[in-house]
């Protein structure tokens, strides 16, 4: 039986979404909690990789589970077996052709700084520092350019697998409030590090490191080394994958009303 | 030369902020970084306590240097010493007669809780889980009882120093965001455990389990066992200390330019 899952990471201690030898990653951890409360190895497929240090406010992932177990049961007993950097935020039943990568149809990620001196340790887990130099009416002009149909390949990061660097973005905002900056990217799909990547550029433009008149060239054959530096990863978060209308009318993701 | 601190720590993994044998607190930390610092032994004077877990925004605390040293250098070099939870924000240099505790004239706390059915690591380090099924009408109605000069007795945990349990809060206010809720508590001073407590105590109307109109008797020699439970100290945070406008006016705690 297939079921959705959202789930909620705070990354700074784990070594990304991708199952891998020797490190703990939000995969694993998922899988053997719910191999442990199913009684037999549940596989979990999720919408994508984030890289160590990346959070998820909204992360989805699919699992067969072989007996039916209620939604609410899913969630309060896989969180029982995580450890608290880790929680599935809710659960629902999925059509059988229900795929949480291949489903998908976009994803928003929001980059975010504090624009303080000293950032404080209340933020610092999820915000990284940006230079009080910085000008942010440059900034967000620059936003802009990231905007369309590009190739983006002086924006990936080594390591990806992909057959082609043009990706669509199609959300690309800068928003402030106070010390806080938040940068709203979406688009259908992303390079490896292909958002700090942009973020690290924005950042480069803001001090004056680049010009924003020199962006557009990054995309015409640009190299990696070109465009602004990978921007640190406690900055990032994987804030929501969007499905289809139907699948989203099916009320997969509820907020706040995960017990159906 | 006697200088003024603002001092921001994730409370999660500390013993609070007072000087203990065998825990890490913030004041043990700042005195030992200080010191390291200046070549001296310094000692830190805080506005007042914070327990174990507690979190703070901006504590104020003084300390007196012997030789001088510049406001950024005290700041930059300080926080290269301390652990990542705990950052001087800003520094000040103050008259012989400041004194972060008896010069303070008020504080402001915040209590913050979620009202997801589960809460996300991004925001479990600072709000504690709030039952879904929460009237926060009635809470925010109860919150109207604590505003005023009252006997907080029945409010206060054992283990604090205080001559008369009588105190004044001025502000008593709940603020909802979405699925945040937020305590803004703020008085010229507050008993051991005191917007724990106050706040433990709303939660008990807001589920039914105390009435509104039993509220009142609390202040007429109730012990502490009548009044609501201490709230989890993930949730609470000391966000800012007041000091006289003389003080004020003198930028004591420049926010965003703290390089004086």
């Amino acid at each position: 039986m297939r079921h959705a899952l959202r789930i909620s990471y705070r990354g700074t201690d784990l070594a990304g979404w991708q199952r891998q030898d020797n490190a703990p990653t939000v995969q694993e951890h998922v899988e053997r909690a719910l191999t442990r409360l199913a009684g037999s190895t549940v596989s979990v497929v999720g919408s994508g990789r984030t890289d160590a240090g990346v959070h998820a406010r909204a992360q989805v992932a699919h699992v067969d589970l072989e007996s039916p177990l209620p939604c609410k049961a899913l969630v309060l007993g896989t969180n029982t077996l995580l450890p608290d950097t880790i929680r599935v935020l809710s659960a629902a039943r999925m059509p059988g052709d229900f795929h949480a990568r291949f489903s998908a149809v976009g994803k928003r990620y929001v980059y975010r700084w504090s624009t303080e001196p000293v950032v404080s340790p209340l933020e610092a887990l999820l915000r990284a520092a940006l230079d009080a130099r910085a000008d942010l009416d440059l900034m967000a002009e620059a936003t802009r350019v990231f905007v369309g149909r590009r190739d983006f390949a002086a924006f990936a990061n080594a390591g990806g697998a992909h057959t082609t660097s043009v990706r669509e973005v199609t959300r690309c905002e800068l928003v402030r409030d106070g010390s806080h900056l938040e940068l709203i990217v979406e688009g259908e799909g992303f390079l490896k590090g292909m958002v700090r990547s942009i973020a690290g550029t924005l950042v480069e433009v803001s001090v004056g490191r680049m010009a924003l008149d020199d962006l557009a060239e990054l995309f015409e054959g640009g190299e990696r080394s070109q465009a602004g530096p990978t921007a640190p990863a406690r900055g990032l978060c994987l804030e929501r994958v969007f499905y289809p209308p139907e699948l989203e009318a099916l009320d997969v993701f509820p907020v706040g009303a995960a017990w159906s």
